[in-house]
Parts: structure tokens; C-alpha cells; sequence
């Protein structure tokens, strides 16, 4: 993890770290922000994309990287190809926020239009894997983009060595998988919790079945949460993850509304959903260090839930 | 300026700045915000409460403090009040926005109701003053408050000595006023200009004619700077204020819009007003290192203009 880090390291933000004295009082906990919103290209994606494409060979990258996103993994591989010179192409479902269609045509990046469906997604990021020899970039299952997630973690830990717990949302796995490595390896003893809603709670049933379990809906709010977790991430949430806090809909929007009332920044609603949890079931957390993970600020402001 | 900084500095937040990359694009200039809406009680009026009340005498602290706010300057002379122990009453036109009536009561604060008038308001305070012996504030006339709110900019020269421009918003005056005499006593030859909705043109008309003008609309969305010039700022920005820029209603809502989604802060309308003045007169900040004070970050997510 420490070569990842010096292979990105300079190339991502090292974010700041907020507290906010209101969250703390009603917690109960001290609670440590990790500002991966403020993180370039927006969300915390930008480490996994960045060391995904950097460990790819230099024949690799001439022939150019292909991914399928909904939002901010797109984003983050349009971004991290432009500033390592190598061609992304990004699969997009045609109901993606505009803002997020926008940025990524800003970062330069190639957009491919596909219906919302993820056999669509699939079937268009392999026409082009087939057609231009692209390396396939997963956004939560691929173990460079794993341990590149995990630099999150690992620089909150050098900030806070002490953590008693460090919790992220979950959604695909990538991040809560990467920062339970980061927790692992640099960590005293620090517990690691997954935030989910509890509307598309397969990593909350797959973690008590033993084995991946799918989504019936997908139509929580956290929209960076709709996905599954992978066969590369679940060993390792399977191994180190100590528990998943599943919370609803309208727990997640008053914590966002709370994060952007009093911390004064944008958040999505995503990274709201450990923050609920927070807020849900303060005994888990009264009196301990907290440490969460705020994954990303990408926002369509034409479309708030309040 | 160094004393008043000596008598708050340890008060309040030395408050970050932030830069963005697309915006130092957009404009051609370099573009150092200070984050007041960081600040205690998330504006800069916390500095300029502080220093007012900070100044009383010990008998005078003991018969508490009277202002009256539609919002910013109540929350901070609320908190400011609480931190050193003092009492708050602050009378609050019936329309002005829950978030902050709400925080004005969390803060200790003591909140009496009044028309939406101004004269209403006076009124009020004075009854207050009459029967309590409590000590006025006035949110922007008065040399304590414009001396507090220069810290910011105090602060800001700073951390960048060499700025060409520093750039506020003008509503009541106290924050253009007091970051001059900041560019003044800490500058090296920094320029000073005020930005202003053109739908309450008052200091850039008030500059022209030589004497206080008035508005004769104030329903611009930038709800801090709906107020005229004072007595006591209206002669230091006259002396030390190099020009007014004037902003139209649909220029403060993209500039509001691109900080969110951008730099992924919730500031308030009334600071997107100098950002709206960079994005509109580029030609006057192209290739010059230009600080923007972000005055506040109290908003009502309710009432979003987008």
C-alpha cells in the first residue's frame, strides 16, 4: 500500500480532515471528516482510477482504458487518463446526472451512451475493450483500484493514528474493502464498519449468507450505492469488515442536510449514509474516535431533496 | 488592527482559503477565497461581534447586548455573547429565515419578533436599551464591528501578501470597510473593490454622489446586503475603496451555483456577489492575484434558487 502511495501520491489531493463541535455533541463521538468531495474530479474515485491506469504497461496505455460508470468512477478515469496522456472512454447509462455527463466531457473523456441497464453497460465497455484493445477498468472490483481507494484511509490514519473506528458508505465494495486494508495495515486496532441503505442492502445480507447477494430496487438516494459487491472486494469486507449499519431513505436526507448546514460543504448524498449511521445508532460510537469517509461532493443541484 | 486581532484572534477560526482550478481558468486571474463561511457561526460576523462586545466595560458586558439582524450579525452577537459569558437579545424581522432564527435560539440567544421594517427594528432595540440598560450593536456602523471584520482580510494578506485585489461584498458597508483599512495597513499598493447587487445599488450610487443614498427596492435573492452605507464606514470606503461593481440577480445565481458545484462549499447569495463581479468584468482581475472574501455560509436549503 505504501508503494500505491508513492506511485499517486502526487497526483491526488491530500484532503483535509474536518470536525464539526454540533456532531460531536449529538454523537456523543469525536468524529473525523476524511473530505474525499473536495478530492479532484470530485470524489475519492480519482485514487482507484489514478492507480489502475498507472499500473497498466506502457503498450497498455497506448491503446487506452474503458470503463462503465454511472457518475463518479467516470469522472475519475476521464480525469486521471487525461493527466497520465492516455484515452478513456466512459460508458455512461443515458439517466446519469447531467453534471456528471458534463464533467466528464470537460475531463475529456469519450462518452458512450447505453441504456440503464447493467447487461448494457457491460455489452458497450466490451464492444470497445474488442474494438480497440482498452484495458477494462472496474470501479469496485479490481484490486488496484481497491488498494488505490485504500490511500484515503491510510493518510486519515497517519492524521488520526488513534481511530477506534473507521466507517464508509458501501455500495460496489471498492472503498469499504480498500479502507479495511488501510485499517488492517495501519490501524491499532481500529474496528471498520460499512454505512449502507437499507434499501439495497445486498453487502448487509451477503456479509450473514456467506455469499454475494443481489438488489431487488435500486432507487435509494445514494445513487453511488445501487451497485453490488464483487467477487475481488467481498473476501476482503468478508475478512476485515466488522459490521454493516443499514439506514433509510429519510435518515440519509436529514443527514445530508445536517452535513450541509453545519460542516458549510456539498456533499452527496452517498456520503451521508455513514454519517446516518452515525447519528442512527450512537452507542455503537459514543466516546470512541470516529473516523468517516465523505466519498464524494458531485451534486445535480437541479435535483435536491429538499 | 493588531491589537483587535490580539483581543479576538484567539475567538475565532482563522478560517482556510481555498483556490480553484477552473475558476483561476474562467477568469485568467488567481483566486484566493477566504473561507468565512467556515467561520464560527458560519460568517464573518463573528469577528466583528467579538470585538464589539470584547470592548465593553465589565459593567456594561453584566447589563447584556441588544442588535438587530435579519440573520448573520443576530446568530454571531448570539454566540459571540454566550462565548464571553455576556447577554443577547436580538430582535429579528418575522420573515427572516428559520435556519437562522433556529440558530440564534441554539446559540443562547434571545430572539424578540418584530415588523419587517427598519424602523420597527430600531424601535425594538431601543426598547431593549431603555429597559434592560443592554448595549447596542449596529451589524455594519460601528468602528468595533468594522475593525473585528477586518481580521479577515488581515488574516488573508497574511497568507498572501501580494495581492493585487481584495474584493468583498457591500450591503451595510462593515465588511468593505474594514477589509480596506486591511489593504491599507497590510497590503503592498492591494486594490479594493466593493461588489454589489444592481438591484441595491446604494454604495456604487452613494460613491458617485458623495453622500449616503438609499434603495428603493431591496428584494435582491443576495438577502445580507439588502442594507445601505453607514455614517461611520461610508467615509473609509469613500477614501479607501478604488470602485463598486454592480451584479445582476441571474449573474449571483450561476456565480452561487459554480462555488457549489465546484469548489464544493455551501456559501451564501450575498458571497457569490464578488464572484459574479470576477466572472462579469474579467478584464479588470486578468493575471492578478485577487482575494475574495466568501462572507457567509447560512443558508436555507429550503429556499435554493436552483
Amino acid at each position: 500500500m505504501e508503494h500505491t502511495y508513492a506511485q499517486i501520491g502526487h497526483l491526488v489531493h491530500r484532503t483535509p480532515v474536518l470536525s464539526s463541535r454540533l456532531i460531536n455533541e449529538i454523537s456523543g463521538a469525536e468524529v473525523y471528516f476524511k473530505c474525499e468531495n473536495f478530492q479532484k474530479s470530485g470524489s475519492f474515485k480519482m485514487r482507484g482510477a489514478l492507480n489502475a491506469i498507472s499500473n497498466l504497461s506502457s503498450a497498455q496505455q497506448r491503446s487506452g482504458v474503458v470503463t462503465h460508470s454511472s457518475g463518479n468512477f467516470g469522472q475519475a478515469v476521464a480525469l486521471s487518463a487525461a493527466n497520465l496522456g492516455v484515452e478513456a472512454h466512459i460508458v455512461m447509462p443515458i439517466n446519469a446526472p447531467d453534471v456528471k455527463k458534463k464533467a466528464v466531457t470537460q475531463y475529456g473523456g469519450n462518452i458512450i451512451q447505453c441504456e440503464a441497464t447493467l447487461e448494457a453497460r457491460e455489452r458497450n465497455a466490451g464492444n470497445i475493450v474488442a474494438s480497440k484493445g482498452a484495458s477494462f477498468l472496474h470501479p469496485s472490483n479490481q484490486i488496484e483500484v481497491i488498494l488505490g481507494n485504500a490511500t484515503a484511509g491510510m493518510e486519515l490514519l497517519q492524521d488520526h493514528p488513534e481511530l477506534d473506528v473507521l466507517m464508509t458508505p458501501v455500495g460496489g465494495g471498492g472503498l469499504l474493502a480498500g479502507n479495511a486494508l488501510a485499517a488492517h495495515y495501519f490501524g491499532q486496532d481500529c474496528t471498520v464498519i460499512g454505512a449502507e441503505p437499507a434499501l439495497v442492502d445486498d453487502a448487509y445480507r451477503s456479509l450473514l449468507s456467506g455469499k454475494i447477494e443481489g438488489n431487488t430496487r435500486t432507487d435509494t438516494i445514494a445513487d453511488g450505492l445501487r451497485t453490488t459487491l464483487g467477487s475481488v472486494n467481498f473476501p476482503i469486507i468478508t475478512q476485515l469488515v466488522d459490521q454493516i449499519i443499514r439506514v433509510e431513505e429519510d435518515e440519509i436526507i436529514s443527514a445530508l442536510k445536517l452535513v450541509w448546514e453545519r460542516l458549510k460543504i456539498i456533499i452527496e448524498p452517498s456520503c451521508a449514509v455513514p454519517v446516518a449511521a452515525l447519528l442512527k445508532e450512537p452507542e455503537k460510537f459514543r466516546g470512541k474516535r470516529v473516523g468517516i469517509i465523505l466519498s464524494g461532493g458531485n451534486v445535480d443541484l437541479s435535483k435536491l431533496p429538499f
